[in-house]
């Protein structure tokens, strides 16, 4: 039987401070690194589940609401929520703190997925995941809706085949209706 | 009438070779880094547009299939596809050389969204984008369903409203079948 | 009465890979850019407690034991340990761990004290520390010391009124016994 | 008989300007990044001493009392003041200048000690350092008494046995008066 | 008989935007960094022409006229003008953009060469340069006379047998009407 | 009458280690980063004479021979050679060393000119240097043949003006004899 681990081997933590060159004209925080900074926090949470060498396979959609100033500190936790074949994805979530205003002012959430790998960069197993927490759980759900939002863009599944994915736009049960 | 400006004027192009701190452990550069350089390109380009700053609003989707290898020569190309009211769609690719094995051995395309903002961050209108080839022409088709799907994965719009994005799941022609 | 903080309210993490630039020519992490980490996340605890911009005022000294390799992940925990009037010392624990082969393999433990300061870099009054846990209460005893040593080291004390650090030496029971 | 260099032999210097990514938010230099200079000059200085790689065996409490601000220029000279079996010590002297004004603003002094190693990272027997000049003379003879407030600081030498190091604390003269 | 490329094959672009690290006590780029991106850039275009590993073997002299500002974004262009046998002149052009004000602000122009190597640094033959338009016609003409100034600037070359450069000074045309 | 300062006034040492990030494939350091600390302390060099702000003017042709390793020691030695009314020239003297092999094993040297100027960045009067030693003033000297080299480089004096860079092709005593 396959070997399970738990979402809390996998958590990491990262803490960075955000210095000028970091920033764009407005002083705030650029995008791109913070994506930067969340792959390498997301790679280490799943080299924790996979106890192997990761290579980043996919980065889900983002979106950036809030400005985090020059001088915030940023948090970013990672987990792992799910483990398939010897993929992992992982939820990544960012506090922005301006700590002197004692002001925690800003949250991103994203996904990126990892294939464990060995040392030739050939994909090798990985342990399950078993949620416990009800949070834990919901992510673990999740996950497989949006693995079929991720073949389908990456064109590699068809729409119709999406079963898990169709419940979102609540589709299934229209048609029944008609 | 809403000045226009062409795709022609808001292309950029980044050129960056991949240098040790850039890769991880199989000497491959890491995906956090690329969308660095992505978010930054796009930026330029989108500034090129709007000739104002600009502040990332999104990110979409990527998928990293190819790795590139410590010392490939990464290009990244990028070009406005479709101007809303102050907000811009960016698309990028990404070509990675070998030169010395004479390859260009991979690509990646992704999509940024940018907002265009005056000097204390408020939202500013953005010139029209008027498509010329077939290609502009498509990419400037495909922005709004691409729009649709970044709203809904936003949880700022409800799919049942997302007209443009149920023809990609082929689900109204079914349901009207039915 | 002075306001009361708990040492939990402090505590910060960091999360680093170590990178090429990061290594000397044996592969492995240089004593000071751990020092600069160890600085960073410091001082985060430090603002975390004041509330307010804090500036390094001593590193207390550290011993490199264990090299820490290229490619493995390092983590700084750090807590404020006891605050004085506008000051504050800082305990920091270091892990490296080589996660692919499944191993924590060293530790560093690291002092270091921040003045709290206002925009023009005055030093302002920093609410009390109050530690709760056994292992809280025993660094909260030990500051004091730590303290006279730095007075003494930087010539700001005169040995002989060094009344807790002398314990150490276990002085005071040898000349009671002659 | 074993091979002798003077201290002009290990001399190094190094000048850097401080740069906005150096800084922390009152634009002062922040102290983790001047210790990681530190750290690079000496290993330098130990490297010339001993012809051999060297890596950092211990970092003295370092503190930091005047502010260097954003723009000037930091010059760190560095000497070995001893050498032992296969370890050496150097002393660091840090000046901060800010050239427009004409002024040399701050000081720093510091000891880190390093040890010599092959390319295996097995300590390796370094030359004796001679001192010449009356400075030299007592760098070299403080090494000693610096050296065992190491060990005892690190635990691994008893503080009964420190001899040179009780002198500091004027004791042993004390206990002769009982 | 030997292979011959066209300027277009060699053509390389680079964008950066001007961050807070690079630039002076003035805001402006500093001098240092701008040659580094040239070097980058050129060493791309030359590797672009030759597909082999390229080393720098000199940069002709610089003139800074124009100050580009922080926030600035500066594209470099780089062709290679001219291959002899081993080694390539490329020629690089820098424009800076101050994208919000609508202005293209600076030019700089300058010459690199460099030499293409194979993995252990010994020179290889590299494909000839064939130019076409007027303009690439006119840089490869003057690409012979550049280089007997580097080769007189490198002592390597008595200037009494520069031919090519003495028309530079107009003195032969002098000496023969004497 | 102009104050007068001493090359001694204006030397600058820098010292740093060639890291994986400063190097090309083959693991030598890269032209264009090596500019990039010769730009900074010759900067350091100009600000000490002239006890102002400097900006770069120019950086005469380099030729690079001798390839510098990674791990190896780099220092830079610079000094003013003359100062005109505004602007200085510095010439830098670059030394690598491989410290563990007990050689020191290459050398460049370049010219860079830089103008003092105000906080606006206009340029401002800097004092004379007077040359002292036999290379003092051979250096003076030479810096007038070198500053007309640059005027005509950079096309702002007629070649036939330069009487001093004439010399250089032993020209007039040539057409003398006929």
């Amino acid at each position: 039987m396959k070997r399970q681990k738990t979402v809390k081997d996998s958590e990491a933590t990262m803490t960075e401070m955000v210095l000028p060159n970091d920033t764009n004209t407005l002083n705030n925080l650029m995008g791109g690194k913070l994506m930067h900074w969340m792959d390498i926090v997301a790679a280490i949470s799943a080299q924790r589940h996979s106890n192997s060498i990761v290579v980043t396979a996919s980065a889900d959609s983002i979106s950036f609401k809030n400005p985090i100033a020059l001088g915030n500190v940023v948090t970013l936790k990672a987990q792992v929520t799910r483990a398939f074949n010897t993929s992992m994805e992982v939820y990544i979530e960012v506090f922005a703190e301006d700590i002197p205003a004692n002001s925690k002012i800003t949250t991103h959430r994203a996904f990126f997925t990892f294939v464990a790998v060995d040392e030739k960069g050939k994909p090798v197993q990985v342990p399950a995941l078993k949620p416990i927490t009800e949070e834990e759980k919901e992510l673990f759900e999740g996950a497989l809706r949006r693995r079929q939002l991720r073949l389908i863009l990456g064109k590699r599944m068809d729409p119709k085949d999406a079963a898990e994915l169709k419940s979102l736009f609540d589709l299934e049960d229209t048609s029944k209706n008609q």
